[in-house]
């Protein structure tokens, strides 16, 4: 019998299949988990998939879960499609990838459209799917005779061209410097890096000697006020090699954007923040560095998300006017620039690009969770959540977007808590209270040291059903052996002393609990209030994804019931963890992706709450658990009156 | 009567006319002399034009002097052609130039087919033809409001796409930092300097504040082994401004290509000889500027043609292997380089485009005199021979091109010869043998200080028909008053001491006329075993083009005499001076212009002469005045016959 290849995206991986077999069952063999809740039976519609390459049979089950754009564009159930008679290339997006690691963003697919119409990208039929923003070539010259004396850049270029390159390849001067020597002196064998961000215009940015073609990697960037994640991506194969992330060190110059805009507008104000913001980078990249065994030379790109502001600082730009009405960034769509000149360590001839920002409100780093989310792929409507120190919203398809900002305060960041804390080692992330037991669990499971957004979710979730608080946050029930009061403010504890590093207990206050409400009331509204002027409501979303620094878990149940996301069927909301630096890496291994990125920067609207009066209505009736408009959370009303009852019975 | 516009290019200059008014007139009324040796009677062909837009009446007189294809290309004969009621726009090609101004290529035309296939350049369209490689777009933007929001490059990329560029534009990085306050502290008025050297791909590579669009200024220089010569060019119009020549400092290093290539590749030897060029270049430059009263942040662009050697040795990159088999350069197209990188002073973000070498041996500056000669534009086949140093010589059409190189010595450049000079003030240009009396004229009328290239070869001629030497190039006369003889050496005075600057006369000796016979010698072998080898005698060339750095003139009647030039009807050679200079200046001035060098550099074959016995006997055959085959030259023999029977007579 004949094997049939199949080939898995983004992972690259393929195995041998034989005619007949199931796509799911083949993705199986490849250690590649799809979601299938159903068991295979083509009913519950979980374990789409994208056939980029080949032909399959599909079964007319598809059909009720998928539209005619959706068909079109490649789009079947795994779990009905069968390997036919030819080998075939299929993407397992996202959304369809079984649950554990739902962190993700590092599992996360490149799975752009072809670009419909050829004139749109000219030579798209030369570059490949995947194809890394920057991309190392060996080559192995013929040495140079009388009778074949091109020169030694032709030389090079002839052999390029036969590895797909279109004939626009140009090259930075720099990289002929010392040329001649270096091939003599290496047998004629070089390896050239070619960025790739415009796939029409290649160029090449590094000449080495040998063969360094295995050496090559990217570091996708996702540049937080409050924090820098960076992750370091073998961009041969799209492997991630590690994640650090720590606080900006911008910090010491003002906690917040605005104060940071104000002080790079003072005097001299602006290299402390940039050098602040180079310098945190530098530290993850040399953790990075270390961690993977391989040398600073060996990366050869950088792409960072970050929100305007951040994005303008890293690059030395002025922020000063973004400040002020009208609010007009320098640039939104940014040139890459060498980083040596940002001062970053890399291969000295390393790029960086900036995601592209959509105005002062909206920075590359939603354009990047969009396009990490596939929200703007998809002919169904959804949102993106992207809950950090603002909380952002984008609702649309593959046709429209619109997206608005709604302050939500440090709380899920860890700030203006008494025992906050970033997600990081020994941050409690879930919480459970049944009577008087109290169940936590730590990031890496080590001694709890305070706790972190989801922790703070799980807990108030908890405490609510538990009816230690009521709905307005209020403690009344003091007589549960966990609940304190300190300094005339109540609190539960979580962790008591005995169990922690410091020795000191980590607590949940009722202050901790009225910042946390005003942070999620903030999110709800904006959400409704932007629904509301797209004539739409919560059930009209298809899917929800809900981004942010929450670290590995989010508990959508219990941010539910507390309602900072809208009371719909758990399968249609998927935390989908920090979907900055989801995007950023997308972008690096993928030149379509970035840009993807620039149309999703062009195409989305913003809509600005604050000039929409309903807004701050709808804020006040979020302050509430989960709201005050109890009809708006039907199960949650069902489940606390149930345990209403079960109290009473007690 | 309505009046119609007719703009006449390079110049851009326009002018009013009115239907039925001849071309020839037309361009005569502003102040452009087109030839005509017939009085506009159409019949000796000598006035072609180019419409390049609009339509003009001819009558079928043309039909006789211009083929299908050059009448498809717009060419016409301004005689008989008539204004219609349409405006125009004309190009007037270099060889209807009215004589007087022939040393030079600075009314070099712009006359480049637009490509006949869109395909080849997509947006063809939209460059207009004459596109200098670097433009400045001033732009007074709307100021921001909070409707009119765009970024701050967004707002200058809507104003320049208002101003016929593509939507391909970028932006070099460095021109966003500090764009903010630029743009308002200056009322929203700034200039964009555009780079166009690939019309597709525009970049912005430099902001500055206010209306600075008047001041784009481009240097075109000709880096010569011996000499460079440097242009100022005003990109907005085209008018040169100034040229400046000097020794290559680099002499010290070397006297030739050779020894500089050694001295090149020894130890530390590479940056002595970029910054010897550099530093003459900048020498240039700084007399440029400030001869035309302007500022060295005004030059936003050069161009430099030079030998494979010399570009490389200007752009800092080692010329190792250049010298040694089998003779490859780094590169014979080069990418473009930051002026300030090299050292030149300029605008900081200004760029140096060295134009395309063939070959080791084949360098820009022949690539450059294709250009400038125009023989790559036309069906007929002509012919350049570029003497200097080296004698280069191309023969071809518009279909294919072959060159060959023979190294011809310094004489024509003042070197090995007794009282030899450059092309300066004060140069003997031109001789005048009577009898015993002897006229000279020198270059801008100053006292003799010696003889350049041109007055040795009038010299030389003269002498031959005063029957002063012979054929042989030996003094057969010594009872001439001018003659004498000094340490066993004849020699002909040409100035007496009385006459020069020095008190010294100047002399040619016999041992000049032997130096300078190898170097005729050599030309004339080298072009003749070229065309044998293409089965083509002199009578094939329609055209010959004659380059070199003769200053001011060059008498092709007696260059023909000494055997220097074939022996043509002298309406079919035309010397147009410093032809790589005039390529340079014409690629500043047109990106269009650029790529066609490209194109001539990857058309043009190399025919090595050392690997043709042929040659050798040619050479040999040569050294004869004007040539052992007398019957090659005719009308030279036909005169040294009369010369001979008039000496008989008296």
């Amino acid at each position: 019998m004949s094997r049939i290849k199949v080939t898995f995206q983004p992972e690259n991986r393929t195995v041998d299949a034989h005619p007949g077999e199931a796509l799911i069952d083949v993705a199986a063999r490849a250690d590649l988990s799809i979601s299938s809740l159903c068991g295979g039976q083509g009913v519950c519609g979980k374990c789409r998939v994208k056939i980029v390459r080949g032909l399959a049979n599909s079964s007319s089950k598809i059909l009720g879960f998928l539209d005619r754009k959706e068909l079109e564009a490649g789009f079947r159930l795994a779990c009905q499609t069968e390997i036919t008679d030819q080998d075939v290339e299929i993407w397992i997006p996202p959304e369809s990838r079984q649950g554990e690691e739902q962190i993700l963003t590092t599992d996360q697919v490149v799975r752009y459209e072809r670009p419909s119409s050829s004139a749109e990208l000219p030579s798209a039929r030369e570059i490949p799917y995947y194809q890394p923003l920057c991309r190392k070539y060996y080559v192995d010259l013929p040495p140079a005779t009388i009778t074949d004396n091109l020169s030694d850049l032709d030389r090079i270029y002839r052999e390029l061209h036969k590895k797909i390159l279109g004939n626009r390849l140009t090259t930075e001067f720099s990289c002929l410097v010392g040329l001649a020597q270096l091939l003599r002196e290496n047998n004629w064998q070089a390896t050239a890096t070619v960025h790739l961000k415009d796939p029409d215009c290649p160029c090449i940015r590094a000449i080495e000697p040998g063969d360094t073609s295995a050496r090559n990697y990217g570091v996708a960037i996702d540049v937080g006020t409050t924090t820098i994640v960076a992750q370091l991506v073998n961009l041969r194969n799209g492997e991630v090699l590690g994640v650090e992330g720590s606080m900006n060190q911008q910090a010491r110059y003002g906690e917040d954007v605005i104060s940071r805009m104000i002080f790079a507008c003072s005097l001299d104000g602006l290299d402390p923040l940039k050098n602040a913001v180079t310098t945190t980078i530098n530290t993850l990249v040399d953790s990075l560095v270390t961690g993977a065994g391989i040398s600073h030379s060996d990366i050869s790109c950088f792409v960072a998300a970050g929100n305007t502001t951040m994005s303008h600082l890293l690059l030395g730009l002025e922020p000063c006017a973004i400040r002020v009405e009208p609010y007009i960034p320098t640039a939104n769509r940014f040139p890459p620039v060498k980083a040596a000149d940002l001062g970053l360590r890399a291969h000295s001839n390393a790029v960086l690009h900036c995601l592209p920002c959509v105005s002062s409100y909206v920075g590359g780093d939603i354009t990047s969770g969009v396009l990490a989310s596939g929200i703007s792929d998809q002919s169904r409507i959804s949102a993106l959540i992207d809950i950090g120190t603002n909380g952002e919203i984008v609702v649309g398809n593959n046709e429209w977007l619109v997206c608005c900002s709604a302050s939500a305060g440090p709380a899920f960041e860890g700030g203006g808590t008494k025992c906050g804390m970033r997600a990081t080692k020994g941050a409690i992330e879930k919480v459970r209270i049944r009577g008087a037991g109290v169940h936590y669990e730590t990031i890496g499971g080590f001694g709890a040291t305070g706790v972190c957004g989801s922790g703070l979710i799980d807990a108030i979730a908890e405490l609510l059903m538990e009816h230690i608080i009521d709905q307005n946050g209020k403690f009344i029930n003091f007589n549960h052996p966990r609940v304190q009061v300190v300094e005339e403010v109540p609190e539960f504890v979580i962790a008591p002393g005995t169990e922690t590093e410091s020795g000191d207990s980590v607590v949940v206050t009722e202050d901790d609990i009225g910042n946390l409400m005003k942070s999620k009331g903030a999110i709800l509204a904006a959400m409704k209030t932007l629904l509301d002027n797209l004539g739409m409501g919560f059930n009209d979303l298809e899917q929800i994804y809900v981004a942010g620094g929450f670290g590995a878990h989010l508990n959508i149940e219990k941010s539910i019931v507390i309602g900072m996301l809208p009371d719909l069927p758990l399968e249609r909301i998927r935390f989908i963890g920090n979907s900055s630096l989801g995007g950023a890496r997308l972008t690096l291994l993928s030149s379509h992706a970035f840009q993807k990125a620039e149309a999703i920067a062009k195409q989305m609207t913003y809509f600005e709450l604050s000039v929409h009066p309903g807004f701050m209505n709808e804020f006040v009736a979020a302050l509430f658990l989960p709201h005050t408009q109890m009809e708006l959370f039907p199960t949650v009303r069902e489940r606390l009156q149930r345990r209403s009852e079960q109290a009473g019975e007690l």
